[in-house]
C-alpha cells in the first residue's frame, strides 16, 4: 500500500426531497446570490427548477440563470458563464444537472476568480488558487463529480478534452436525490453504468500498487452497478436500485477506492476523450466501446488481476472469460461495444489516433501508448 | 436505502514517515502551542516522542505534555488534561497514541471550551458547541477514531462508559503510519481485529435498512481484517498487511459503510462497555466474547443477512455455520470467546446485567434488551 493523503470535505445530502433544502444550505453558508447552471430546459418541465426557485426565494437568495450546458461540456459556455458570474457578482455557483453541468460549474467557479484565461488552468499554466464555492443538485449519477474536485471540459477550438482539479473545487454540498434520476433515459442509464465501471477499472487494472482491500471495494462498486442497472432496465422507478446505483457512482470516484494505490493511469478515458472530442459521442458510450478492446490488449500486463476480476465480479475463472463477460453484459444492456455502432469507420482511425496521442502527454501515458499501440487497441474495437 | 447526510472533513495522511510532517501540518493550521496527549512511556522509548518533538521544534510549536492515558480511558484524566489545557492556553490537542488517547483528546478538546462539567456533554445535558482542533498520530489501528467524530470515555465513579460526537470533534488531520504499529503486541493485534469486526457487524446485522452496496463494503472490510490479521500473526513486520489492516480499520467506522443504513444499534458495544467498565477488560477482548453469543441470540431476527455473512465472508452456507466460523477464527487467533477467559464468573452476571441495562437506555436499546435477554446472551458466553 502506497503512502497517500485523503481529504474530501464535500458534504453529501442524499435521499428523497433533499433538493428542497438547497435554500437553507446556501443560507447556512452565507450565500445571497448564485449563478444557477443547468443543461436542457427539462428541469423547467419536470418541476425541479420551480422547486429550487421556491427554496431560494424562501431564504432570500437571488439567482442568475445560465442554462444550455451540453454533454461533453464546452469551453465557450464556461467562458460565457464566467462573464455572467463576474457581471452579476455572484457569490457561488449552484449546479442543477448531471456531471457535465457540475464539471462546467467547477470550471466557472475557478475561472471567475482567475484573472487570466480559464483554459490556462486546464493547460496547467497556472494553479487554481481559489474558486467560488460550488453547490450541486445532481440529476444523473455517472461521473462522481458530486464528491470530487475534478472537472473535464472540451475546448472546441483545439479539440482538446482536458481536466482540472484542486482543493478549491470540491463541491461544498452535493444533493443527490435518486428520485430525480428516474426520468433519465434508458440510453443514459446504460452509458452511466459504463462510465462508473470505467472509473472503477482504470485504477484496478493499471495501478502498480493495488492493495487487495481496495480491489475488494472496487469489485463491490462494479457488482452493485451491474446488479442495479439490470433492476432499473426492468423497472426504472425502483427507488432503491436508483439509490444503490447513485451511491456506487459516488464511491467509484470520491477517492476512497483509490487511496493507497499508485502508478495508475486513465488510459480508457484518454482514448475515449478523443472519441467525444472528435465525434461528440456520449462519454459512457465511448467508454463501453474502448474498455473491452483496451482490456484485451492490456490483459497480459496484469494477468492475475484480470483473473481476479473474472472471479470476483462474474464468478468465472480466467481473465479472458471476464473480459468476454463484461463485453457481453454491455451488449445485453444496450451500450455500444464497437466503433461502428458510434458511426466511426476505419478510415477515421488515423485522425482519432492523432488526437489520442495529443492526449497521451497530458495523461502522462505517452511512453506506453504509442501510435502502434493506440491503433492496435482501436482496431480491436472496430 | 435511507436518506443520509455524509460529511467527513478529516484529512488522512497515511504511510511511512508521515509523522515527520506533524510540525508542518500544525503550522499550516496556524497552531503555535499544543497539548500533547499520550498513553504509556513507550513512545519515549521507541523514538516517536523524539521525532514528534523535533518536528514541532522545527516549526516553532511548543507543547505541554499530558501522558498516562490508559485503555478504556477515564474521565478523571480528561478533567486533569482540561485543566492543563486551560492553564497553558493551548490552541490544539495533539494525540499521539491509539484510540484511547485520541478519544480522550476529543473529549479534552470539547471540554476545554465548554464552561460546565465535561461529563454533561456525555450525558447529553448540553450540546458540543465548539472544540479545540484535534490532530492525531495513530499508533494502533482499531477504533476508527482517526476518521470520525466519536469519543468513548469511562466515568470511573459511576461506572458509565459513554460517548460523545459532534461536527466539532472530527480530527483535523490524522497521521496513520502503519510502520508505527509494528510493535503492537500480539494480544492487542487480535483485540483490534475483534474491534474492527464489531464495528462492521453492528450495522450489518441490526440495520432495518441495509443496502446491498453497503453490505458488500462491510464484507470487504471484514475479509481484509481476517486475511491480514493472519499475515501479521505470522509476520508482524509485514508492512503491507499492517497498512491494509489499518485502512480497513479506518473504513469500518468513517461513515462510508454506514451511509444509507438505518435503524441499527450497537448492542455488542452496549454489552461490552459494561465488561470494560466493571472488569477493565480490553475492549476488543470483551467484544470477541460478546459477539458470538450475541450473534447466536440475534440470528433468528435477520436470518438472510446471517446466511449472506456466512457465504460472503467464509464461503459457507448457513448463518449458523458463519457464526461458528467466526468464533472458531477468534479462538484460532487467540482472542477470548468466553467470559471465563476474562475471569468473569456466573456469579458476576447479575451485576453485569444491571450495568448493561444502565447502558441500554443510553444506547436506545432498552426495549429489546431486557434483563432476560441480556442474561440469555451473557449466559451463552460463559
Amino acid at each position: 500500500m502506497d503512502n497517500f493523503s485523503f481529504y474530501n470535505p464535500t458534504r453529501i445530502e442524499f435521499g428523497k426531497d433533499k433538493e428542497q433544502l438547497i435554500g437553507q444550505i446556501l443560507a447556512e453558508h452565507g450565500i445571497r446570490k448564485v449563478l444557477l447552471t443547468y443543461g436542457s430546459e427539462r428541469i423547467k418541465r419536470d418541476g425541479l427548477f420551480a422547486t429550487v426557485g421556491k427554496s431560494l426565494d424562501k431564504h432570500g437568495i437571488s439567482f442568475i440563470e445560465c442554462g444550455g450546458i451540453v454533454s461533453n461540456p464546452v469551453l465557450s459556455k464556461v467562458r460565457e458563464a464566467i462573464s455572467l458570474a463576474r457581471e452579476h457578482k455572484v457569490e457561488a455557483v449552484l449546479s442543477v444537472g448531471g456531471g457535465s453541468v457540475l464539471d462546467s460549474s467547477k470550471a466557472i467557479a475557478a475561472g471567475t476568480l482567475y484573472q487570466g484565461e480559464v483554459w490556462d488552468l486546464f493547460l496547467r499554466k497556472a494553479p487554481i488558487a481559489s474558486a467560488l464555492p460550488v453547490f450541486a443538485i445532481l440529476t444523473l449519477a455517472a461521473t462522481g463529480s458530486e464528491m470530487n474536485n475534478g472537472a473535464v471540459v472540451t475546448n472546441e477550438a483545439t479539440k482538446e478534452k482536458f481536466a482540472i482539479g484542486s482543493v478549491h473545487t470540491f463541491p461544498k454540498v452535493s444533493i443527490v436525490n435518486p428520485a430525480l434520476m428516474q426520468t433519465v433515459s434508458r440510453d443514459y442509464l446504460v452509458y452511466s453504468a459504463a462510465d462508473i465501471i470505467a472509473h472503477s477499472i482504470e485504477g484496478y487494472f493499471t495501478a502498480t500498487v493495488q492493495p487487495r482491500v481496495q480491489s475488494r471495494l472496487v469489485e463491490s462498486v462494479i457488482s452493485t452497478v451491474i446488479e442495479n442497472t439490470e433492476v432499473l432496465l426492468a423497472e426504472p422507478h425502483d427507488y432503491n436500485a436508483r439509490a444503490e446505483f447513485a451511491w456506487a457512482s459516488t464511491l467509484a470516484l470520491n477517492g476512497i477506492t483509490y487511496a493507497g494505490t499508485s502508478g495508475f493511469g486513465y488510459p480508457n478515458h484518454m482514448i475515449e476523450h478523443s472519441l467525444s472530442a472528435l465525434f461528440n459521442v456520449p462519454h459512457g458510450a465511448g467508454l463501453s466501446v474502448v474498455m473491452p478492446a483496451w482490456m484485451k490488449w492490456y490483459q497480459g500486463r496484469n494477468p492475475a488481476q484480470f483473473d481476479r476480476f473474472a472471479q470476483q465480479v462474474f464468478g468465472l475463472k480466467t481473465g479472458a472469460e471476464g473480459i468476454a463477460a463484461l463485453e457481453k453484459w454491455f451488449d445485453k444492456i444496450g451500450t455500444p461495444t464497437r466503433l461502428s455502432q458510434l458511426g466511426i469507420t476505419e478510415a477515421q482511425l488515423p485522425a482519432t489516433v492523432d488526437n489520442v496521442l495529443g492526449n497521451a502527454a497530458w495523461f502522462g501515458l505517452a511512453d506506453l501508448y504509442t501510435r502502434d499501440v493506440v491503433t492496435d487497441i482501436l482496431k480491436r474495437a472496430l
